[in-house]
């Protein structure tokens, strides 16, 4: 069944939607009255919806029932990718809005090679908004990602306050046989917690970067004994969270 | 430090290596006597050796050390897609490679699309043992996994009875929220047991399929409440277990 996110409040009685969401509905789908839609709300509300009436530019539609089961990670895991090379950044945006993502951060790692400017930033950034929109409504997930595409270390240095736990995938730990710390905050993470999880590009993250990292009381995580690309790691960790979180509780 | 999987017994004595192997240490990595190699014997050892002498056709090397740490996952899981459209089959393989699969197994399922004949599937395949093997390499497993492309679905029911599980990835069983499955699997595995791990393609697995495989006792598996893609369900299945078995062990 379509899925569409609207960006009214939730109230409870009918719902006339215009624009882009009416043209999806109307034009493409070409629906009719009496055919059924999810709607998700700005706050996660996701309710299935019927159409009652189509007019010349809007169609109007009242809740049959509320969306049941929960679809969210209970915390809100950022995932954010020293930049990669050619289009991993896409494929690390659509795979992990699938797995859950809350957000998504790209900032310049001295190990990056790609350099992107402000204007390149602002289009890749609309970019991969609309690639998580299309994946987030294809998992039927009820919310979308955020993107935050920075320009510089210093801006990823500034945000780490925001987080209640900061977890870095360093290569180095997992070859030194570090495989205790994911699952040790996994079984320890409160539901609501913000959570942000640092992965290097393809060069790896510096020591120096690592230092700057801890020092703001970033934890150095395993990811398994096999040696993960940078756009497969933050799937293992989405997936782990999902697992341990969502199939495993205890 | 440099990763070959090589094709003599290991004796614990020198090696003499020719042909791709000398190639490469020789004329692309210009190694020279005294720097140091991993070496992986077919059985899954592998050590670290050091290069004794360079001839005109062939290196010779000596083992200094074991390598220490257990690469692989303590079961064997064989992901088996069903046919999948474009390049997605290489996705698996190579990211299911880094996480870890034993062995991957592409069938022509009802709702495939694509319907490839031996000779392409002969192509697809030698394509597919060479991405397996550069990832492994690069990901520094101790074995390759193997590939097998099957033309119909009735070999696939033939294979069944070789493995200890069978678990079936089925998008409905996680739309009607079953999460429980997984989990008691992956606590209940016993090390060096074979699982089977089955995946519709884009159109998902059919009901007739379901009942071949659920009357051979295959396990019918949500993989949480997010609808994941083809490529995506066997790298979620994969880390899973990774966690559970690598990670979170109790």
């Amino acid at each position: 069944m379509q899925r569409y996110f609207i960006d009214l409040p939730y109230t409870g009685d009918s719902y006339e939607l215009a624009g882009e969401v009416f043209h999806h509905i109307v034009r493409v789908m070409r629906m009719e009255p009496g055919e059924e839609v999810y709607l998700v709300f700005p706050d996660q509300m996701a309710i299935i919806a019927k159409i009652t009436e189509i007019k010349s530019e809007t169609v109007v539609l009242v809740e049959v029932a509320k969306e049941e089961q929960a679809k969210e990670l209970p915390i809100f895991v950022t995932i954010a990718s020293g930049y990669p090379k050619g289009d991993k950044l896409e494929w690390i945006v659509q795979k992990g809005t699938e797995l859950g993502a809350a957000a998504f951060m790209g900032f310049p790692a001295r190990a990056s090679v790609v350099k992107w400017d402000a204007k390149k930033l602002g289009k890749k950034q609309q970019r991969l908004e609309k690639i998580a929109q299309e994946a987030a409504e294809q998992s039927q997930r009820q919310r979308t990602p955020k993107i935050q595409l920075l320009g510089q270390f210093s801006e990823l240095v500034a945000a780490l306050p925001e987080y209640d736990r900061i977890l870095i995938a360093y290569e180095e730990s997992a070859k030194a046989g570090e495989m205790a710390h994911l699952a040790q905050v996994l079984t320890d993470v409160q539901p609501g917690e913000r959570i942000l999880a640092v992965f290097g590009p393809e060069g790896g993250i510096m020591p120096a970067e690592i230092e700057t990292l801890v020092a703001a009381g970033g934890i150095l995580c395993g990811l398994g004994p096999r040696i993960l690309r940078t756009e497969t790691a933050p799937l293992y960790l989405l997936s782990a969270a999902s697992y341990q979180l969502e199939l495993a509780k205890e």
